[in-house]
Formats: C-alpha cells, sequence, structure tokens
C-alpha cells in the first residue's frame, strides 16, 4: 500500500521543500524551517506575500516571478509572486536539482480541518506534493494571530515528519495536521481522524468608498453539522488532541457511480 | 440515498444560479444562459474576468465588489471582482432572494477532466454549490478556443440538466460533465466515470523582459497514469463519449486511516 515509501538511503538526510501560504516571512514558516533543518536538507520556496484562501489555485493568466531569499540559510531559498501550488510546481519542475523526499506546508497560522482543507493555500500545497508523489504533509496550528506560540507545535511537527519518514504515506494521499492552541503538556495525544462535515456560512460585509460605492469583505461563520463526532477532526480540536487526516485527491464520489449508472439519457445514454 | 432531491415544485420553474471561470462576457456562458432560460428562472452572476485555474480559491485578504450587468436579461445579473467560488457565496449569502434549486458552472473553454478537476475555477464553482447543498454541475467542452462551437454543448447540457432535475443528485456530490469537441451526430453518449490518475508536467517558460530580468508562464503537458481505462473520465472523452464524474467535498483518504491507525507517536499516540 505504500507506494509513497521513504525514498531516502538511511545514510542520507532527506531533502526537504517547505513552503506556505502565510508567505516566506511568516513566524510559522520559520518554525517549521528550524525543525526540518534538525532533520534534513531544506529548500524553501514560498509565496512572497500572504497567500490564505487561495486553494487549489495556479498562475496562469498572468506571470510569476522568483526571487532569491537569505532568511534561512539554506542552499534553495526563493519567495515566489504566486500561489503556494505555483510554489511546489516551481520547485518540481524547474528549481532543485532533484526530487524532494518530503514537502510541508505551513505550519498555517489558524486551523485548516474540516471543510476549511479545501479552501486552504497551505493545505493545497501539499496536495499538490502528492500529486507529484512527494510524501507531503500540511500543519497548521489552531491560533490566527501573527505571535501565535509555536513551541508546542514544533514538538508535534517533529513527531509527525519522524513518523512519516519512518514509514512511508498510504498511497495517493498527504496528511492535513491540524495542532490546538494549547501547552504541550495540555495536548492529550494525536488522533487519526476524517474531515468533519461542516461549511462556512458567509457574512460579506457591505462599506461604502470614499466615492460612495459598496465594496465587501468576505468573512464567516464555521457551522459544524457533526457536532460531537468522535471520528471527525473538529471534535479531536475541540477536545485537546491533534487531528491528522489523511487527504486524497481523488476528487471522484466513488459511492455515487452506481447510481448515476442508473439514470437514463434518452439516445445520449452509452450503449 | 438523495439528499439533494429536486427542491422545485413541479409546477414551479427550477430557480437556477450560473456561473462560470472565464468570466460573465465568454461565450461559454452565453450558452449555458440560453438552454437554462428554457428550463428556469436564471440568475446570473460570474466572474468580471477570467479566472481559469482558480481552484476553490476565495477572497480574504482583498475587497470584492460587485457590477450590475444586463446581457441576458434576467433578474439577478452580476459581474463580480472575486472568483469562482466568491460569485457562489456572493449568490447564496448576499444577492438572492432565496437558495437556488440548482447551479451551473460553464460552459467552460477547454477540458477540466482527470486531474483538472482540482485547479479548475468552473468545477470549483459547482463544489462550492454542492458544500451548500445545492444539486450542482459543471459543464466544460473540451475545445480552448474562445470560437468553439457549442452546438452540440447545448444539446448535452439539456440533456444531463433535465436528469438531474428529474432524479436530484447522490448526497455530499456534484458533476464534472466534459464534452467531446465533436458534432451532436458523432457523439457517442453519455459515461458514468471515474477522474482518471495524471498529472501535469509543467513547462515554467522562461523569459526575459525589458530590463532583462527572467519572469516565467506556467504551461505544461497532461500525462494521464491511466491510459486505455475504460473506467476513467479520459478514455471516456478520447473515445467520443461526453464524461459525467460525480465529484466529492469530502477530501479524506478513508482507505488510509486504518493504516495511520497503526502508527506509533511515542508519546504523543493517543491512548
Amino acid at each position: 500500500m505504500s507506494r509513497f515509501v521513504n525514498m531516502t538511503n538511511r545514510n542520507k538526510k532527506p531533502f526537504i521543500l517547505v513552503t506556505n501560504d502565510d508567505g516566506i516571512m511568516a513566524p510559522g514558516i520559520r518554525a517549521l524551517v528550524e525543525v526540518m533543518k534538525e532533520i534534513g536538507e531544506v529548500a524553501v520556496i514560498a509565496p512572497d506575500k500572504p497567500q490564505s484562501g487561495m486553494g487549489h489555485a495556479i498562475t496562469i493568466n498572468s506571470t510569476l516571478r522568483i526571487y532569491p531569499s537569505s532568511f534561512y540559510g539554506v542552499q534553495y531559498e526563493y519567495g515566489c509572486s504566486g500561489t503556494p501550488v505555483d510554489c511546489i510546481k516551481f520547485g518540481v519542475n524547474k528549481l532543485l536539482h532533484r526530487k524532494p523526499d518530503l514537502c510541508v506546508s505551513g505550519i498555517n497560522h489558524g486551523s485548516n480541518a474540516s471543510i476549511s482543507v479545501i479552501y486552504s493555500g497551505t493545505m493545497s500545497a501539499a496536495v499538490e506534493g502528492a500529486i507529484e508523489s512527494i510524501p507531503s504533509v500540511g500543519f497548521s496550528l489552531c491560533d490566527y494571530r501573527i505571535d501565535a506560540d509555536f513551541t508546542a507545535s514544533k514538538v508535534i511537527v517533529r513527531t509527525i515528519v519522524s513518523a512519516v519518514l519512518k514509514n512511508g504515506l498510504p498511497e495517493w494521499s498527504c496528511l492535513n495536521v491540524n495542532i490546538p492552541p494549547l501547552h504541550i503538556d495540555e495536548v492529550k495525544g494525536i488522533k487519526i481522524c476524517r474531515q468533519a462535515r461542516s461549511n462556512w456560512v458567509e457574512e460579506l460585509d457591505e462599506r461604502k468608498d470614499p466615492s460612495g460605492n459598496s465594496y465587501y469583505w468576505l468573512s464567516g461563520r464555521f457551522q459544524n453539522f457533526e457536532e460531537g463526532n468522535e471520528e471527525t477532526d473538529s471534535w479531536a480540536l475541540d477536545n485537546g488532541y491533534v487531528s491528522v487526516v489523511p487527504v486524497q485527491f481523488d476528487m471522484t464520489a466513488h459511492q455515487a457511480i452506481p447510481i448515476l449508472k442508473q439514470w437514463k439519457f434518452g439516445i445520449m445514454t452509452k450503449p
């Protein structure tokens, strides 16, 4: 089952690509790079500005730039004008001398659990790594603040990355890791979960510009349809656990195929 | 199994929200609106400019504008400065007097089959409709040209939308419909499929600006890992069929959960 096995020679350090969606200067990616430098050879290719909520967007209608950076003292280090997914594409197809053994994204400032996985640039970068057959993990701390404390997160990142390098990942999947905003001694453990069914009820806050014309800010309220369900990532986080959800890029709703195959489309039905 | 049943009274026309990712002025959405006006009451909320490749991006770091439009002669008609997903959120949470009975997206100029579903703004709009519990379908014609011929597509759209309104959609899913660039008499039928395993090998075409600095265009080559597999959407399209793939927004790789539950995380393992 493990096509995504650890491709590194055990005597050699793994080659690790680090990205995020909060931008190359965010404290969360700094914490992630610090841990990865203890574990392997690190390349950082991350957006040159915040790219939250970019989902799986790629840049095809405009051009891309890359800028060498020297924040982290590693061999490969670039800011990219594009999205988190663009960063992975740049790394794999252009900038790096070989395919990374591991791709990590984050640590995001804020939760990417439940339905947020689909809007998240952090997680979309990890998904893109998986599409490229690279074992990939997205990390998020459930604390939006720019001065969030990543001390406990660093312990958890080290634990999970060690397990991924040891075990490999099940094929066609990456991991969505969300970390509750707790001291490490308060964290109850790491829990394997599924994505909770939920949505965002949007506010679309209307304001007036100096000319009196309307503009809007998208902001919303999270709505969990599975409150209290212990299998879900939302429950794990609400109860002091780190949630780990395996995430796939096969979007097919397989269970729906036999239902649809009974439909009649008249002359257009497949003979 | 059908939570997403046809919510309309059979004596009343369905209320249909139309969007796309090529922008409100694209010929593809015009063709789609023409067919929907025959079937129901139509609202058009679509990006005010091309938004291809935007995936499930939402606009949270900048503001949004909406502009009343009068191309289509329908009650609700707006261009939106945001992404296709923003358009659905605007419709559901702000602009429309009631929840639509159906959401359709497209007709995209170009294929959104196989792995392209995840990068596609067209399909992400349909997925967002499904997240909002609205039966939703994304349509794409496998012809990138602005002057593509939508004559056959209109017949297929009418057939599929009629079936969706009659049957409802299996719960937690929407449809990804891709149409081969053929005359209607050459189309072999409608085939229910799954997403083919594939990726894009990116080129990142490097050019120099007038100052001699590098910039890049992302462009790629589609790579199908399941050539010849008759269950896949790629095979259907290559062989003259319309492909219909049910698409879900639960990103959980459920088959990976039992594997991950065997992992040991030391003191961090859930007791």
